[in-house]
């Protein structure tokens, strides 16, 4: 094992303390023989026997039959899991960051050595997410896939939604109880969700996807009255990781679209109901139709239990004998920009009181072909403190349209002089 | 392919459609050879190349590497099951009564040959939860499953939640779409669900159950204020089949409960928003957590997508080498009675409104053991038509206790010559 963090601890100690079932689930005793660490006078729990502990990774790495890797980050991850697998071991793996930097290159490496490399806990934390796509969707043909896939800005949304709290508080109360970090800026801004749909947008569309080829938009923008806006409209906002295959109506490049952005979701979509720091993944295909894997996507033990999952099923390839190839990242799908990607939006708006406002609105839609479902006003009267005159607030969704017509749109929108404020845009899924 | 029906012609359809891309995903062809069927000349879809169709299933299933079994039913699909394997071809199979009954002794046959036997489509349709169980929960210990696995029975619940409606009318609507079959015994009583239950044990406690270890209560006997009353405690009532490992507290032997029955559950639990004809399965283990799988439980193209998934599995395992063991159903874990179960009851009581009443009752439960939540009384005044004398209405949810307990409880209320009516028994989960 390297590493011996959160993760590793629990992985230490369910390997110890469950010797003997996890003998017979395998069919061979799984020996931890042992643990790399930087630093072995480090405080550590007292489950850690102490003999096993190096600083030596690549003996270590060069002398096992199979490598847990759980010490996050691209380097020296990296090139322990290369030693490991031109060594023939099968490697286990919850290093998101790496899988979705360098993930196709090394599952290439580990095809050509005939070793498994399996990396459950990457995504999702507990969640059976990656084995089921690669290998129960293996006959199917998956068309989009939508994960809650970090519990931190879950948590942080949910708080938002059911006490009404604007994010800053609901952001001290998640780092209050431990769901987010000092630092919470990864979460927040979406990127660790993004590195996941990377994972997932490979897995499900047998080609290599990489964090740079995904679009990213976090939730610190996202106010008490856009939680309030859509919980009216029937909606709550998610923050969604989206692989999604787009055939192309027009000429244009079929392809994958792979983005993290807040969106709108009807409340009795199945992942609406999905609460707090916990994660799912759904998953919709051309025969299984639509498919959801709910649980807990971090925590020690709960991670622990996917590489555990992925430890047992290589170890048995091992007993059995045979070959590890499982994964299809062979193919070459394009990428598509945000802008190639088919949404519906939710715009609010604040505008003038004025007679033909609506119109001049109504038309920029038209020319730019974004077709409106529904237009809701309300009128604000003026206000001696804050608001010289009346006003209009405007809430705006869209049928499905091309992003950059979106865009477009909110932009000529903005620049109306009878536009004060554009305060909303945000994507809708799931109606 | 073992039968021609519908999920049978989905297969057929998919296999021959899609014959490039699950080559890509296989690692070679996977050519149809033959249907075995018991008519020739029954009218089929034209997706089904007539040339195919032949009686004689035995010389088919001798030649094959793969056999996909759909005939349902006990007899001929064990003796062709059995031949397959005798002569090394790995079985798919969606027969959830043959594998209820048979299915350890099929496993055991499947192992000592070296060949796969898999049968995700005979649990829940296109949701891949038995290779979850069996592999990415392969380091960890389930302690609980709770599945809505029969979507007859979900659907008709679900139309009596929604709608008000009495069971027989929900039931109808339930046959006019298709849901339900014009004999809806097996769904509706429950047996389906136990077959899924007994099957759903075996892999989660790594031991054999069968179809006849399981204890089974339908919902035939729910009547529309059952879920009128459930409602306004904040519950929902679902049939739920439920696997669960049983420690013993009292010197009494530990075991595996496997049952169904009609089960109220928080609305705030994930299986309560599990809606319609939808399917989902609830697992409890002690690192993972809380997973919650859900999708589509019937209908010909889902079913079919979980027996392409198999047959993936399956055929790749075939190119690469190797055998397919992947079983542990070795253990003899002791079936626990429905007796020897901890749940809690909420009991619905029509009594005299007389003083001393409420004590005598409590005085049952004190005698019995079982310890009293909540008791909720309403008075209902004399009515001349219907009721000569002013009642008393009493909805009492226990504690959890064993099921002997509360049997002995329930039968001694019921001989009270204050008791009118007890108007409904259910089992609580989930709070």
């Amino acid at each position: 094992m390297l590493g011996c963090g959160n993760v590793g601890t629990e992985v230490a100690r369910i390997l110890l303390k469950d010797a003997d079932s996890l003998a017979a689930r395998t069919g061979a005793r799984l020996d931890l023989v042992g643990i790399a660490v930087r630093n072995l006078d480090a405080p550590r729990s007292a489950d850690i026997p102490r003999e096993l502990l190096t600083t030596d990774a690549e003996s270590l790495v060069k002398n096992a039959d199979l490598v847990i890797e759980l010490l996050g980050g691209i380097e020296p991850a990296r090139s322990l899991i290369m030693l490991a697998i031109e060594h023939n071991a099968c490697v286990v793996s919850g290093n998101k960051a790496l899988l979705a930097s360098d993930g196709p290159r090394l599952y290439e490496l580990a095809d050509a050595k005939g070793v498994q490399l399996s990396y459950e806990a990457a995504v999702a934390g507990a969640i059976p997410i990656l084995r089921p796509i690669r290998d129960s969707l293996a006959g199917d043909k998956i068309t989009r896939v939508l994960g809650i896939v970090n519990g931190t800005t879950n948590y942080i949304l949910d708080q938002m939604d059911s006490t009404g709290a604007d994010f800053n508080s609901a952001l001290a109360e998640a780092q209050r109880l431990g769901y987010a970090e000092a630092d919470p800026t990864a979460d927040v801004e979406g990127r660790d969700a993004a590195a996941k749909a990377a994972i997932l947008a490979s897995l499900s569309f047998h080609s290599s996807f990489s964090l740079d080829d995904a679009y990213c938009e976090g939730i610190s923008s996202i106010t008490a009255s856009d939680i309030e806006a859509a919980r009216e409209a029937g909606l709550v906002i998610k923050l969604l990781a989206i692989a999604e295959k787009v055939t192309a109506t027009d000429g244009a490049q079929d392809g994958v679209s792979v983005r993290v952005h807040p969106t709108l979701l009807p409340r009795e979509h199945p992942l609406a109901a999905v609460r707090g720091a916990f994660n799912a993944v759904f998953v919709e295909s051309e025969y299984a139709g639509e498919l959801m894997f709910y649980g807990r996507g971090a925590g020690g033990t709960p991670t622990a239990a996917a590489v555990l999952g992925d430890l047992v099923s290589a170890a048995r390839r091992i007993v059995l004998g045979g070959p590890g190839r499982t994964e299809t990242t062979a193919g070459r799908v394009p990428v598509l920009s945000i802008d190639a990607v088919q949404t519906s939006y939710c715009i609010g708006l604040e505008v003038a009181d004025e007679s033909g406002v609506l119109a001049r609105i109504a038309q920029i839609f038209a020319t730019q072909g974004v077709s409106i479902e529904t237009m809701r006003q309300t009128i604000h009267p003026a206000d001696d403190q804050d608001q010289q005159q009346q006003y209009a607030e405007l809430r705006i969704v869209t049928h499905r349209a091309a992003e950059s017509a979106l865009a477009a749109t909110v932009a000529q929108i903005r620049d109306l002089d009878v536009t004060t404020a554009v305060t909303s845009v945000l994507r809708v899924e799931g109606v």
